[in-house]
């Protein structure tokens, strides 16, 4: 399937919901465990997003717009969501969450992209040139690589409790996938 | 972590709306497609999931307290859902899911375990003895299964459109994990 910006920004506007709808409440047991040493639990996860809303997806489209390939998007901090969640609660970071979002999807609809704006050229810092479909396609893959990951760590808390089950259940299969 | 049922219940509650949030509305190129031949869709796993509420884990947390291991499950249709789910739309397929869950949830808390309940056991046409602990810690697990194939399959759809981004987004990388 081809980049098409209405169909991206119908799964960009689901994610914060989704996610609030199956983190807000559960105990800590769920939300504060990871997958063990270094890992990442599904609260760091959402910090992880937050920080994307406000440092990558759309600073980066304006970047294409702006400067085309002449500059270099600035590099993703993938771990300044432990310094930026510190002493926020699950609710406070899903609400953030879903704030960001929506205000960036305002401004992308404000941007009114033509078709030809969607072959615009960037450069990012490790894969080089890059469109402006694909980094709005990324961003949708990038909340689903995230979903994919919550729906592992939240597993991953009842690897032995299932018992013989553990074979049939492709989760706990995932050993995660992460980026090189 | 050890099974609990209160953990248990917390999860099991919030999937149907999670994946309410996530599916309802979202247009057909996203809701229909798989992952190539023979693969499901997001419509055909809310079928799934359907089936197993219906048929598969009250059902059997039932045989174990009435026949424990002197009678086996009923296996699993893995593939009621295409009968089933014929001239349905998702957004009926979700209300049902909901509903059932609902029901399910409210039989499990009446039935009202005791903590030498979950060491009860029964007999897995395939896995052999399980407990009533694993079986609904399985359930669990099951939901998050296929919320991991969801993002999975939506990922999919945007393949090609992420161009170099795709070494970089984890969900890409997984090919599934099916039962053997």
């Amino acid at each position: 399937m081809e980049h098409d910006l209405s169909h991206s920004i119908s799964l960009l506007a689901r994610t914060p919901a989704s996610l609030d709808a199956l983190l807000r409440g559960l105990p800590d047991e769920w939300v504060l465990r990871n997958e063990g040493d270094r890992t990442w639990s599904a609260f760091d996860v959402i910090g992880h997003l937050i920080h994307g809303e406000r440092t990558d997806w759309m600073p980066r489209a304006r970047m294409i717009l702006k400067h085309g390939e002449a500059q270099a998007f600035v590099p993703f901090d993938r771990f300044a969501q432990a310094r930026e969640s510190q002493g926020k609660s699950l609710a406070q970071l899903l609400d953030e969450f879903a704030r960001l979002r929506s205000e960036n999807l305002a401004e992308l609809r404000a941007m009114n992209l033509r078709p030809e704006d969607f072959a615009r050229r960037g450069r990012h810092p490790a894969l080089g040139t890059v469109t402006m479909s694909q980094l709005l396609a990324a961003w949708v893959v990038h909340d689903l690589t995230h979903l994919h990951q919550i729906s592992r760590i939240l597993s991953h808390q009842y690897r032995e409790a299932v018992g013989p089950w553990s074979k049939f259940l492709g989760v706990l299969q995932c050993a995660g996938h992460s980026a090189p």
